[in-house]
Order: structure tokens, then sequence, then C-alpha cells
């Protein structure tokens, strides 16, 4: 081809576009340009960097034998020109030119392409609230932003405030408590943590990890302002909920896609300001690509547009662009959105719709929450993991999953399995028949993708009738309603002590034989170890004429993660 | 409904489809029956009871919340009867009956039925060798046979030949291995362990692993006969390799369907010999149900059919029975064969076809090696892990995929993401975009599943022009070639010293002012750490007119997993 591709944009996706097109197509002129000298860094890892499990921030610019991702390597290795430290102002379309500007002279420069690939990314969201611009008011964008947060804790800084409640802003409340003992908390504008990925009951488990690690969580919590002045520093932040004390504020409520570039341009943006690409990811000008947190990305099961600002997409992306622009034809149909995040000790994962996402997006959603052991029960270090299913009742389409627990590698896993039938548009059938690899030290003979599925499925044919633990806590204290406990009396010992005679415990061998003690004048709630006992009996009950009897998803494990006190 | 359900068989598929059945339908009338006493037991977890993972064999027995299957439970909590010691002699489909006897009193019975399920599973393989009756040789059939070999370990057995390295075979030498210290050896007839799953790659690191772990491995090599008498017991194992002592023989060579019955019953056996069975899982009569190791599946992948004895494929397809019993239809349409194993403490997983299998199944497959860390190279605690893809080169479509390294559930991951596509006869294209989940502690930023569908293009187009690990040791014994080794001369030291002019070293960010240096007049492989470099570079010699160059598939970290000597 021998053409030359403008790359504007050195984090991630462009220098993938850049190193692929160079080796599928030797002959192309390929200039990377970027605002930073600073380029080609794992953005994702700033929060390990703080945390201290990063110990040197150049870790995140070298590759995994060591070598730093500067100028003289994408030159000598890559075999590309990276020009650092140049922030390009305009576009002018019709004579395929960028103008672009040295950041420390000021110089400006006319750079021809014949086909430009825009690797602008996002910017992290800073809301204009009074004190905002405070110094020891940050956000998590780049690594100069790592190095001066982790600066202010190098010098003893005691206590702050992250805003937001997503991946990042868990994440970095991890980072200042766990290592640093920073007396740390989480606001969140939204009911829940993880508003956009979890379903309320992964987020209640979310929450009480976060507390549980000292962590202090307000949801439902807005900020108004930052207290503090220039030369002393911040005193606190005022909120909906009251004043917090504290010295420093970090704000992880999102980022936005750096589309001015592309605007300014006259490029077609979509929806949340993110630029309009088709599957080829070429923009509104076919000669100019784009890809990455800067462009609108197809959701294959809602339909919708949306924002996914993460480093394996644009790489992801960077790949398809490449190929294109090489002459090897590729598309990127769409996301499904799989996404993890570790807090502390455990991990939760998500492809796909909450049950609130797909009522919104039309669906007619049911959701199975169900709890199985991460390997065979018989095999050491077995733990409890937690997963969620979405469907959609009429048509039986899989429609999201989301699972949680201590091991994060089996966490994904599960995720990972199902998110192909939800790209798909699979039926629940395929979840309940998945097959996923088995042997004890991996998983148990039943695997938790497969209960979840059958679960769905019993729920839509009305076979399990049942509801989560958060949903149990507030029926049992505001409704007139039963409880009956099939587990053993030493484990039901405590609740029945609590509650009295609404608390029945019968063992599960001699239900068949105590039929008469079970009231049916009113709600019967089963509650066992992890809910599959509990939709046995109530299967058995239903067969027995009690027609008004549930099961409580996830009962006693689920309670001890969500709310503990309840069941102690 | 309210038929008369007869089940033969109580391991794993016999009682999932009487308690799913009773579930569904609670009016079916449900009797199981099972030659054995003690049913319902993981025989998966059988290496781990000898090992010592589990210490008492009624754990395989138990429920998680400690509640032994036995006829009580059945009958007090699955609400089915569960008839032990009963063996079936015959079915007279015309009468709808079976005919059992009772195993202790020899007592003969006859029970009608209305639907049938024959749930008979699987036996092992005791090869009629000379020897092979003596007391000191086992199969690993059931729990007997566990308690007989556990048994032989607690009373000082000093050396074991375990025949056979399928899963169970290599389950079984870590077991004698790791806890009892017995001096124990693998034989193997064909010429790599787990010739049914694994590469030849994969298999060269599995032996590995054994050996490092004090397993001697002997592969290709036949057990002719087996030396000992009753009263003094084994004395040793004649192989065509030589004489084996040692005081205990193991053989896990296999199984064969336990299909007798059915046969005798004028029912369809498949070509090996298990129960033919449609999509619905009835066999050739209709109103007789089969799933399990006794029946025959069908390969989505290759179209065959196979034996796939997995007690996760059991359950499953026990629900897919007692759904169609109790009328909510439900098909089984075939398997992609996931699966995965456990040596000391490394993982190896799979799903499809291998390069060899794809060949005879009449693809033209390429296959990609591939070696990436399993989460962020700068997040703590990343490993390397390996992975195998193969695809058709002419359709595009992946075939299979394999994994290997010391996180078994970051293998399993991998391997149960890709498996749906597999199955959906996916374009490579899907495994370059697919969507896994993404943040430094879980995986990098570029999946490995991701490196491994780029490469299997790479490698269709021409791009990538690639040898495997052990070929390139044959390659560079044989023949007349030169080695390029990009990595830092510290690395590249020992290799360079060893082979002399022929290994040449020239770290990679050098080689552009190099290129003089680099002789083309002989095949030259690239070798580097992981396999990466050694494509750039191949690309970018390619580029300056270098045309017999090739990469080495995993390089440096493939060889200290197979042939470290080689390197060192």
């Amino acid at each position: 081809m021998a053409e030359r591709v403008v790359v504007v944009g050195g984090v991630a996706l462009g220098p993938k576009v850049a190193s692929r097109l160079k080796r599928s197509d030797p002959d192309a002129e390929v200039i990377l340009l970027d605002r930073v000298r600073r380029i080609s860094y794992g953005g994702c890892g700033i929060p390990y960097f703080v945390g201290g499990d990063v110990s040197e921030i150049e870790e995140l610019r070298k590759t995994m034998y060591h070598m730093v991702r500067d100028e003289a390597f994408f030159r000598d290795v890559k075999h590309f020109e990276a020009r650092t430290g140049k922030e390009v102002l305009s576009i002018d379309r019709k004579s395929k030119e960028i103008r672009y500007r040295d950041v420390d002279d000021g110089t400006e420069e006319t750079l021809g392409y014949d086909k430009l690939v825009l690797a602008t990314g996002s910017s992290p969201v800073l809301p204009p609230l009074p004190g905002s611009d405070l110094p020891g008011v940050s956000v998590v964008s780049n690594l100069d932003d790592a190095e001066r947060i982790k600066g202010m804790l190098s010098t003893g800084l005691e206590s702050a405030v992250v805003v937001g409640g997503g991946a990042i802003g868990m994440e970095m409340a991890e980072a200042l408590t766990d290592l640093w003992g920073v007396e740390t908390t989480l606001v969140e504008m939204m009911d829940q943590v993880l508003p956009a990925a979890a379903s309320p009951v992964m987020a209640r488990m979310l929450e009480k990890q976060l507390r549980d690690n000292d962590v202090a969580v307000y949801t439902g919590t807005q900020v108004k302002q930052i207290e503090g002045d220039e030369d002393s520093g911040l005193r606190a932040v005022e909120t909906s909920q009251g004043r917090i004390p504290c010295q420093a504020v970090i704000f992880c409520v999102g980022v936005r896609p750096n589309s001015g570039l592309a605007r300014e341009a006259g490029l077609s943006l979509g929806p949340n300001g993110g630029i309009a690409v088709n599957t080829r990811l070429q923009t509104s000008d076919p000669d100019i690509y784009a890809g990455g947190d800067c462009v609108e990305q197809h959701n294959l099961v809602s339909g919708d547009s949306m924002l996914l600002p993460l480093g394996s997409l644009a790489n992801r992306q960077g790949r398809v662009i490449a190929n294109n622009l090489s002459g090897l034809r590729d598309t990127f149909p769409g996301v499904v959105s799989n996404f993890c995040v570790k807090v502390f000790d455990k991990g939760m994962a998500r492809a796909g719709l909450t049950f609130e996402q797909a009522r919104q997006a039309g669906f007619s959603p049911v959701s199975a929450f169900v709890i199985q052991p991460d390997r065979a029960h018989f095999y050491p270090d077995s733990k409890l993991m937690f997963m969620k299913l979405v469907a959609d009742a009429r048509t039986r389409r899989v429609l999201g999953a989301e699972a949680y627990g201590p091991k994060l590698d089996a966490v994904k896993a599960r995720v990972d399995a199902v998110a192909p039938l939800i790209g798909s548009k699979a039926d629940l059938s395929e979840v309940s028949n998945l097959e996923v690899c088995y042997s004890p030290p991996f998983s148990p003979a039943v695997d938790i993708v497969n209960v979840a599925g059958n679960t769905a499925q019993n729920l839509i044919d009305g076979i399990n009738v049942s509801v989560e633990p958060q949903e149990f806590v507030e029926l049992f204290r505001s409704t007139d309603c039963n409880v009956l406990d099939p587990r053993s009396e030493a484990m039901a010992g405590p609740c029945v002590e609590k509650y009295g005679s609404r608390w029945i415990n019968i063992p599960l061998s001699q239900v068949p034989y105590r039929l008469e003690e079970i009231p049916s004048d009113k709600p019967l709630y089963v509650f066992c170890n992890t809910g599959t006992t509990s939709f046995e009996v109530q299967r058995y009950l239903n067969a027995k004429g009690f027609t008004d009897v549930w099961t409580v998803a996830g009962s006693y494990a689920a309670m001890l993660n969500i709310d503990p006190d309840f069941v102690s």
C-alpha cells in the first residue's frame, strides 16, 4: 500500500494500530503523535501502582521483558515513528492534513495523511463543584496523576474521600486502605456501588466487602462541595449525608470520550458523545478510523450505543483498524461488555445486561441468583461462589451474567464461558447444557453456570418461585409471614432463638414426616444453606398442596455476605 | 403424567434423572436400582481420596452439607425409591418389565415400567494379560477399588506401575507419589500422555511435569505381562522397554460402556459400543432413555460418534432426560468435549479437536502455540501460561483449544471461553475479538485467547511462519540452519556459548542496525523469550528481503517446560 498513516494518541489503541500495521504491511509509513511524553502505559494498572503492588511507575510502560516503550523502542522494535509532546490541534479533511503543536516550545506544524486514526481516548470527569479546583483534589487519568496521588500518600496522608463507586473508585479505595492505612470513605451518588455493572444483590456483597476492609461506604450520597484552601489544604467534603473530614479527594465518576477533535472536523458523533464508527471502525469520513475509549460501541445485547473504556477493547479494536488499513478486511461487530473488578480479596465479573438494564431495553427479564462451590465440595480449598443469570422470559434468550467470589480466576471463568452465548443470542438451554471443563480441582460435577441456567429455566417455567435474600429481609421484617428452615438444629438455632415461632426449624429429612407443623395460612419462605435445598423443599411442599411457598435464593450463605446480623 | 419410571444405575446420571423428575413432576413414581450398595458417589474424586486430599471415602457420597446419599436420603429428601444391591438381568420391552436379582440372597423379581432410563455407566478395561488377575493388580472403578488401593498404600507399598497416561492415570500417579512417596512409573502405549486429548507439545510439558515430580514416564511402551504370584505378590511388569520392578499395578487404560443390557434387549448401539440415542436421549425404543458413560455422544466439531465418560456430562444429560420424561421437551445436541486435568501443581484443559484429530476429521488444520502471562505482566504473581488453538485453514473455522499453566482456574477460564465458539462453528475472527473479562489482576490487556486467535490468523495469512519448539529442537540438531536470538546478551549467553556461531545473538533493538551480520543462505530460526518477539523480528526480516525465516513458537519459555537442557 505504501501510504502514510497518521495515528493520533499513544496509550493503548494507537500503538497497537501502528505496531500491527507495520507487521502486516511493512511498507506503510506510520507516524504516531501524542500530547504527553510518556506514552503507551497500562492505565488500568494505576491503582496497583498507588496501592504498592507495582513498585515503579515505569513498570506500567515496560514490556514483559523490561523494555520501556518510548520513542526509541517504537522506532527500533516496532519500526514506526512516535512523536511525543505533540498536541494535535485540528484536522483538515479536504487537504488531508493535521496541524499540531509542540507542547514545550509551542511551534506548530502540518502533517499530511492518507489515512488517519483517532486514538484519542477519554478523560476523567471532574465535576465543577465548589472546591474541586483545590490542591488535594485529583482524578485518575495518567501517570502524572498516579505519581501525584502516591506522593500525597508517601508524605503521610491520613484520610481521603473517593467519589464514585465504579471499578476505579473501588480499586482506589482499596489502594488507599490496604497498603497505606488511609481512613477512606467511598461516596456514590446512586443507591449502590457499580450501578452500571452490578445487580443490587451483587452490589450489597461488594459494599459489605468494602466495609469489612475498613472502607466507609455512602451510597445514595451526593457531593456538594469541597472545603479547604490553597495553603492549608483540604478539610472536608460536604455531602447530602453530611460532612466527611478528609485531606484528599479523588474523583472516579467516569470518563468522557475525547471526541472534540473529531467533532470540530465535522465527523459524526453518537448519542453518548463518542465518535460514531461503522463495523470496520471507520468514522463518517472513510479515510479516518477510530476506536477504543473515544468511540461509541454497539451493545450486541440491548442494541444500544454505549461507551466502554477498557484497555482490552482498545487493543482488539486497534488490530481490526490495522487489518483494514493493510487490506486484510476485518470487522468489529459489537460488544457484550465483559467486565471484572478485584475488591480486596474477592472478584466480581459480569457480561451483558443486569435485570434492570434488560427491563429498560424492553425485555421481560427473570434473574436467577445461585450459589455453588467453585470446585468439587469435597476438594480442599473449595469456596462458595455466587452467580446471577438474566434471561428473557418470553424468548428464553440469555441476556446477562454476573459472578462474585474469592477466587478471581474462577469468577472470570464463569462469566467468560457464558458471554459468547449472550453475544450469540443463545437460548437458556444452551447455558443449562454448557460444557465447561470438569475435574474436581477445577469445578463441581454440576457447575454453577449450569445451575444458573437451570434455575433461570425453573423460574420461567414457574417451578422455582423465589425471592432474593435482600428482598426476603425486607419481606420478613415488614409482612406477616413464616420461615421454614430445613437446616440442622445447630445451624438453625440462632435464627429460631432470635425470631421465635415465625422461624420454624424442621431438618430436611424430617420434612415429609412433620408436614402438619408447617403453617399454610401465610406466605412461607424456605431458608436453607444456599437456596438449593429451599427449592427442593418448595417443590415438595407444592406437591403436598402448599401454595404460598417461596425459595429464598442464596439463603444463609448469601446473608453472610449481605447482612450477617440477620442470621446470627 | 403419574407414570412409573424405572432408572437402572445410581452413580451420577441415575440419581440426577430421578431427583429432577420428582421436582418437575412430583406425581411420577420413580424407582432406581443399582447393583452396588454404595451409590451416588463422586467417582472422579477417587484419586483425591487415594492421594489424601479427601480424608474419608464417605465424603465422596455426601452432599455439601454432610448428608450421605443413601436410600434414606433419596426417600426423605429426593422423594424417590432407591433399591441398592439389585442387579438388573434383563429388559422385556414387549411387556415393559425388567427382571433383577438381589446380589446378596440371589432372589429375583420383576418390575414393570412405563419409561425406563439406562444409567449403567462404564467399566474400566482390565486387559487380559498374563498376570492381570493377580492380587495387587487394580483398576479404578468404584469405592471398593479406591479403598483397596488406599489399603495397599497404608500398609507400606513402595513401588507401583500405573498403566495408561490418560487423566486418571496421571491423577493416580500423582496420588501415589505426592502423599505416599511410592516409587511410581507411568507406562503409556502411545507415544505421548493424553493421546486422545493433548497435542504433542502439551503432552511433552505434561510428561516433564510428571518427571519433575518423581514419576518415571515411559511412552510408546506396551505392557506384556505382570510377574508375581498369589502368595508373595507382584514382582514386576514386563514391558516392550524392559522390566519394571513393582509391588502393585493400576490399570487406567480407559473404560467400556456398560451397554450389554441394552444390547441384549435389542436396542441399537453405536460404533464405539455405546448405546445409540437421539437428541432427546431416547434409545431406539422411545420408551427407553439413556445417557452418560453408557451412550454414544455426538461430537459437534468432527461430526463423529464418541464416548465421553464424564460426571459433569452425565449430570447435564440426566436433566435433559428428566425434562423429557416430565413433558418439558428438551434436547442435547452434542458435545465439544471440554476436559481438564490437574497434574501436581499445574493444570491442562482442552476443548474440541487437536491438530491431528482435525486432520483425521478431514479439515486442513493450522495450529497456533502461544505463551502469555495469565494476568497483567506487571501484576504480582503473574505467571506464564500456554495455549494451543486449532483452526481450519480453508474455512477459518475454530476447531480446538488447549491450555496449560500453573493456575488451574486461569487455564479452565481460557478453554471454557473459547469452547462455545468451537461448538457454534465460529470464524477465527470471533476468537481474535472474543471479549473476556479484563482487569490487571485477572488478565493482561491482550488476553492469551485473543493472541491465540490472532496468531492462527497470521499463520493462515502467511504472515507468521513458525515451528513448534519440539520441532525446532529436531531441526536444529538434524539440519543445516542458524538461529537469530534477539534476547539480551545475558539471556542468550548460555546458548551462544553452547552452540557457537550457529546461534547469533543480536539484542532486539540493535537488529535494524546489524542486518549485515544475519546470514541469509540457510534457514534462520528466530528464538526469543516466548515467541512474540520472534514473530516481530521474522516480519521485519521478511520486509528486509530475508525469505527463509522462521518463528520458534514458545521459544525459551516453552523450552524450559520441554527440554531445559537445550537452552542451558
